[in-house]
């Protein structure tokens, strides 16, 4: 699909989704973990305003995915949820149970309208993000001539190995929290609220570092034991933003479709790592494939975490930085300075029974305007050349279109269906 | 195999595993979380001591558990691996890389001794508990005639629909922490360390509470929505736990194993919730069903959370805590009087891809010394009459012998394999 669509940076666009220390780190990437030293955040986020929440937060500790796929071809079902979820993530994120203060309770005779395992619990930074995959606008619900040209469904990508089951959606819900029973909640009462007409068709569970106890470190570690986040631009960046996150931005390509002004593109990878085959690599070998130090998260060209990448320098006249090192091959420098919002999660769902082996690894999340000028010519750039293939495999996939935030009073699927 | 063993309280033994708020809730088991309004636990557990770490340990926020199997005939290799355990577990719950403080670096040509990803994180109260399976006792490695009579597997149960991926276990790693990156680093590098001489089996990720960000909440909610853990005793109830808890504790059943003298028997249960049938059940037919309110937790006999139940009671001609109530049939009142020391955990394991609801429960885990003499009767018991069976369905099972604490300059398996 790049072939229809303008693209506003020449011939070689890209993003540096992935990079500094290690997968989804990109020299270029937006930040998404408050810096340590920073004061204790608020512990409730807004959900209303121009932009959803959950894209520019910093990231909290914990995260529930789902995707979901539509069981309805009644298009006015599908807005009625949409509303409902709107109002109860509105209450939910201000750690109220849903239909408010009494809903773990109420009339004997009737099930609670809250679920319950969070009351008494606070918000901990609880937002829920909504995004619409490219399957909603198929002929089911009259939607064709509303799909923006950008959500199209991934191209096959090298490095991938994908698991059907966890691939796609017709929506998802991204909340983060950090609690992770606040998180399940949230998920589990929209599931509940939709049933009949949405049902979940795969769910993802993260954690990340707990900022609550780490005040120590400042860059997160990723589970191949690197910094990760690095050079993550920060969600005050607000030009980098513009330019490549939000839809309408500043620098950003054409609006294609209006409701889509102020929103955004989500597209979620789950990343195996093969720990095992990492955990025997050599220090040496680990550091030269991704290009920093794996105890300082300094690049190989410098001394400091945050040194900027010098591609050039040669050390006994070869690069000190290698030709297959991860963060070269999705530095910004290397990408046509393309730059996209991540938010990753390290995520382990126990064993993979075929082969005995830990199937753990990174679930990452990037935002960007353009996706298929960012994401996907950075990542097959990546699965064909980068030394840190061998170390990866991609097992689940989506891409979803983050619409702009909910005014109050008004809810999600609002500029959708108008 | 309860025939064979002298039973200490007559007829009706049994123990009140299952009880306060939902399974797991004993309105006599035993602690594992801090109170409300308690200090701010400390960072680190001991690692060295009498008891192994991890049993009355306050319950931390996540739970990584793995069950393992050995896969050489070689008894030193094992006590080997055991050893290295030992010294790796010392050094984690400090917050210290494997190998010591440079262990996540080190030679360029070598792999690094530590995986790095809990790397300058705190030690988050990290605690990892041994246990022995069963199996370790076959003819493999010449330690039959040393298996105490209280490690048998367990008896098929009612209730139960095991999924044969996760059952039993030569060995079992539990790691608490309240960082879930820090408790799965702990069982990754142990495993690592392992590699050639165990394996993983099983493994489950559990969350509970995030206590850091739930200073309001005293007593935490499982995924039924009630609270859970309101009757459990607490780790200061030394004479409780001298009885029901420790192997030769002070009117405990005679030890038949040395060895075991100071260690205790963990049960692992994966149980299932079928929350969507909950759900839909009216706020009444929750509480008769529990046998407590769910707002406050209390007991339907009374009006406080803590208030003891009265199981006499009735209200207009009727038991105030119905006949089939959890709470009644797991009440030690009802069961002989014993207790016992459970640590629970929410988990969710997404979707089961059978049926499309979500694989959402409690990872129940019950210490005792004598687990066919309380466990087991309970259980049974229960998983017939309980009016909460119905929504619930185990799916997982072990059975361990947790053997007492590693003393300092000592390791697991020291008295196993004296």
């Amino acid at each position: 699909m790049s072939s229809t669509r303008p693209s506003r940076r020449g011939v070689l666009t890209g993003a540096a989704v992935l990079g500094a220390g290690g997968i989804g780190a990109g020299a270029g990437a937006l930040a998404s973990r408050p810096a340590a030293g920073s004061p204790a955040p608020a512990r409730t986020v807004a959900f209303h305003g121009d932009r959803q929440a959950g894209i520019t937060t910093p990231a909290q500790d914990s995260l529930v995915f789902a995707a979901l796929d539509v069981t309805t071809r009644r298009v006015g079902d599908l807005a009625d949820v949409l509303q409902r979820w709107s109002a109860a993530a509105a209450t939910m994120t201000t750690g109220v149970p849903v239909g408010g203060p009494g809903g773990v309770g109420g009339a004997a005779e009737e099930p609670p309208q809250d679920t319950g395992e969070a009351h008494e619990l606070p918000a901990a930074n609880l937002t829920v993000t909504l995004g619409y995959g490219p399957s909603l606008f198929d002929e089911r619900f009259g939607l064709a001539d509303r799909r923006p040209a950008a959500l199209e469904e991934l191209p096959a990508l090298p490095g991938e190995q994908l698991d059907p089951t966890k691939v796609g959606g017709d929506l998802c819900l991204q909340a983060c929290a950090d609690d992770p029973q606040v998180a399940f909640h949230a998920v589990r009462n929209l599931v509940r609220i939709g049933r009949g007409t949405v049902r979940v068709r795969w769910m993802q569970l993260g954690f990340g570092r707990t900022s609550t106890t780490s005040t120590a470190q400042s860059t997160p570690r990723n589970l191949m034991g690197f910094k990760d986040g690095t050079a993550n631009v920060r969600a005050e960046d607000t030009a980098d933003l513009e330019e490549f996150v939000w839809v309408g931005g500043r620098g950003a390509p054409a609006v294609d479709q209006e409701w889509m002004r102020g929103g955004t593109y989500l597209v979620a990878r789950r990343i195996r790592m093969l720990v095992e085959s990492w955990d025997r690599a050599p220090l040496g070998e680990q550091e030269r494939v991704i290009g920093r130090a794996k105890e300082s998260g300094a690049p190989l060209s410098g001394t400091g975490e945050f040194d900027a990448l010098d591609l050039d320098r040669t050390v006994g006249g070869k690069p000190a930085i290698d030709v297959a090192a991860h963060v070269r091959l999705a530095a910004p420098e290397t990408n046509g300075g393309v730059k996209m919002l991540r938010r990753g999660y390290s995520y382990t769902d126990g064993l993979d029974l075929a082969t005995g082996q830990l199937d753990a690894g990174l679930f990452f999340i990037v935002f960007g305007n353009d996706p298929h000028q960012q994401f996907v010519p950075v990542q097959r750039k990546l699965g064909s050349q980068d030394a840190l293939t061998e170390y990866l495999k991609h097992t689940g996939s989506g891409i979803f279109a983050c619409p702009p935030g909910v005014r109050p009073g008004g809810a999600w699927g609002a500029g959708l269906f108008s």
